[in-house]
C-alpha cells in the first residue's frame, strides 16, 4: 500500500510517500481501506519531536473512515465491507473517569491513519454517520470526542447556556462550537484572527474578541452582558487565569491542552471564593465515542477547512503549522 | 449585656469586654442568649486587618449555640426557649452552587457571637444536636458546613476512598477528618507538626507525613501503597501543586482557602492529563447546613482544642494565632 510515512524529526521533508507492505489483521483486529484521514496538532507535535516516545518509521495519523477489508479471527465476519469511522483510543481501560496508564493513541507508537490501509482492534470500528461525506467521517474521530467530553461529560453543558471557546480554529474548537449550538447553548469565542472571529460567527457564534488585545476578558463580559457559565480552553498559560477571571460563579473551565504552558500566579482565592471548577479533559472513553457519534447521526456536521490528496500531507501539514485554518485539514485516500 | 468588642485593628489589646445594649430582634429575626461561642481563623484575620470592608466597633464571632430569648414580629414563637445553633450565613441566594453578591457572614458587618446575646434571622436558627454539650454546639457552624460542602456536595466522597487533608489542626480540617471517617472513608493528613500528626492518628487518620519534609508527597504515596481520591485543601500555594502532583487520575482537589497565597507555575497539562477535578468551596448554602446537622443528630461529635471563658477571648485569639490548636477553640459563656 503506499502511505505517508515520517522517517525523522523535523521540517515537512520528513514526511514522505512509500510503498508500505499491506498490514494483516491479527486476532481481534481488522484492516480497513481507507477513503479520508484527518489532521491533528498532535500529528505537528510528533514531527516536531515534542512527544515522548517517538520511533521511525512511523505512519502518523489518528484519524480515518473508510471501509473494513479484512478481518482477523475472533471477529464477526459481518463487518466486512462496512463503511466505518475509527476510535483512535486504545486502552482506556474500565474507568471512564481516566484513562489507564496503558492508553494509547492511533498514529504512535502504532501506524496510523495517513496510508490506504490501517489494521486497528476490531473494538475501535464505528460505523459511519450516514449523513456524512468520506472526508466530514474521518474529521470526525479525535477531535470530536475531544470536544464532547469535555462540553457533555465533564462540563455538563445545558441548553441556554453560555460557553466561550477560546482560540477558536482548530478541529476541537471548532467541533467545540458545533456541538455547544447543537445541545442549545450561546456560544461565544476568542481567536488571534479578526477572520476566524468572522468564520465563527458565520457557524452560530453568538460573537467573539481578538485575544491579542489587552483587557480582552474585560471587552468579553461587557459584549456578552454577563460572564460565560462554561469555559473550554486549549492555551493554558495565562489565558487559564483569564478563564478563571471571566466565569460565572460556580462555572466550570474545562481545559484539554496547555499550549502556552503552565499557568503562573493562579489566584487560588478565586477558586474557591466564585465556587468555580476546573476540569481536566483528554481524548475520551468509549463511551463517549459512542455518545458523540449519534450527534452526526442526528444532523450535526464536522467544519472542514480544506482536502489535501494524501500524497500533499506535506502540505496539509504547512497549513496546520501555519495556524490559518478553520475547522478540519483533511486528507482525501 | 456583656459583650467581647474588637476597636481597631492590631494585636488582642483591641479586643475588650464591654458592656452593650441588649440586641432588639426586628421583623423575622431572634434573639439568642448564647451559652457558648467559638474562634474562625476569620476573626484573627479580621483583627489583624486582612479582611475588606472592616468597621468599629464590632463583636466578631461566627459560631454560637444557646436559647432563643426572644422573638420578632412575624416569627414562629414556638422558637421562644428553645436550644439552638446559628447558621452563619446570609444571603446565599437562590443558587446553591455559589453564594450571591449580598452573601455574608455573622461577625462582620453584623455583630457576632462574643457576647451574652446575638440578633440574628429566624431563617438562621436550627435545633441544637441533642447529644452535644453546648460547647459542641458551638464549635459546630462554620468549620462543620464548610468541611461538610467540601467534602459531601463537591467531592461527593464515597466510602471507600482515601481523601488526604492538608495541615491539619484547625476547625475545618479536624472536622473534615471527623466527617470523611463517618463517610467510610480512609483519611490521610498532612502537618507541621509531628504532635498534630499523632493527634489525628489518635482521631482516625490512617497516618501522615510532616509537610515540612522535603518530597512529603512523594513520602505519602510511598506510606499510603496508592494515591489519593480527594484532597482537601487550605494552604494554596505550592501545596496546590503537590496536591494535583498526589492526586489518583480522575481524582478531586477540593481547594477552600489559600493562606500561602497564589500558585505559581500551576501544571495545567497534569490537570487534563490526569483528569483531574479542581473544586472551589466556600462555606455552604442553607441545604448543606441542614444535611450537616443531620450527621451531628446521628453520633458524630467535633473535635474541641480548649475552652475559654468569653473575658479571655484575648487568649483564645493568641492560641489560634500560635497556630498550635487541634481542633475548634471555644468560648463559654
Amino acid at each position: 500500500m503506499r502511505a505517508v510515512v515520517l522517517n525523522g524529526v523535523g521540517d515537512v521533508d520528513h514526511l514522505r510517500v512509500e510503498e508500505r507492505p499491506d498490514p494483516i489483521p491479527g486476532p481481534g483486529e481488522a484492516v480497513v481501506r481507507l477513503r479520508a484521514a484527518a489532521l491533528n496538532h498532535r500529528d505537528v507535535f510528533i514531527r516536531k519531536g515534542q512527544y515522548a516516545g517517538i520511533k521511525f518509521p512511523i505512519i502518523l495519523g489518528s484519524d480515518g473512515a473508510g471501509e473494513v477489508a479484512e478481518v482477523g479471527p475472533d471477529v464477526d465476519v459481518s463487518w466486512l465491507g462496512r463503511e466505518v469511522v475509527i476510535d483512535p483510543s486504545f486502552n482506556w481501560g474500565p474507568d471512564d473517569r481516566a484513562q489507564h496508564s496503558a492508553f494509547h493513541i492511533l498514529g504512535l507508537p502504532v501506524d496510523g491513519t495517513y496510508a490506504e490501509m490501517v489494521r486497528i482492534p476490531a473494538a475501535n470500528l464505528h460505523p459511519r454517520p450516514r449523513a456524512l461525506s468520506w472526508e466530514e467521517a474521518a474529521a470526525v474521530p479525535l477531535a470530536s470526542v475531544t470536544a464532547y467530553r469535555a462540553l457533555v461529560t465533564r462540563a455538563r453543558l445545558q441548553a441556554g447556556e453560555t460557553v466561550l471557546i477560546t482560540g477558536i480554529g482548530g478541529g476541537v474548537a471548532t467541533t467545540a462550537l458545533v456541538i455547544a449550538k447543537r445541545l442549545g447553548a450561546t456560544v461565544w469565542v476568542t481567536s488571534g484572527h479578526d477572520s476566524k472571529l468572522k468564520a465563527a460567527r458565520s457557524h452560530g457564534a453568538e460573537g467573539g474578541v481578538n485575544h491579542r488585545k489587552d483587557d480582552w476578558a474585560k471587552t468579553l463580559i461587557a459584549e456578552i452582558g454577563s460572564r460565560p457559565d462554561v469555559v473550554i480552553d486549549s492555551a493554558g498559560g495565562d489565558t487559564f487565569n483569564k478563564a478563571l477571571d471571566v466565569l460565572k460563579p460556580g462555572g466550570r473551565l474545562v481545559t484539554y491542552g496547555s499550549t502556552l504552558g503552565p499557568a503562573d500566579r493562579v489566584e487560588v482565592r478565586r477558586i474557591f471564593w466564585k465556587q468555580l471548577n476546573v476540569l481536566g479533559s483528554t481524548m475520551g472513553p468509549p463511551s463517549d465515542f459512542a455518545a458523540m457519534l449519534k450527534l452526526y447521526e442526528s444532523g450535526l456536521r464536522p467544519i472542514i477547512d480544506k482536502v489535501f490528496p494524501l500524497e500533499q500531507a506535506s502540505d496539509a501539514h504547512i497549513r496546520m503549522e501555519a495556524g490559518d485554518q478553520f475547522g478540519k485539514i483533511v486528507l482525501r485516500i
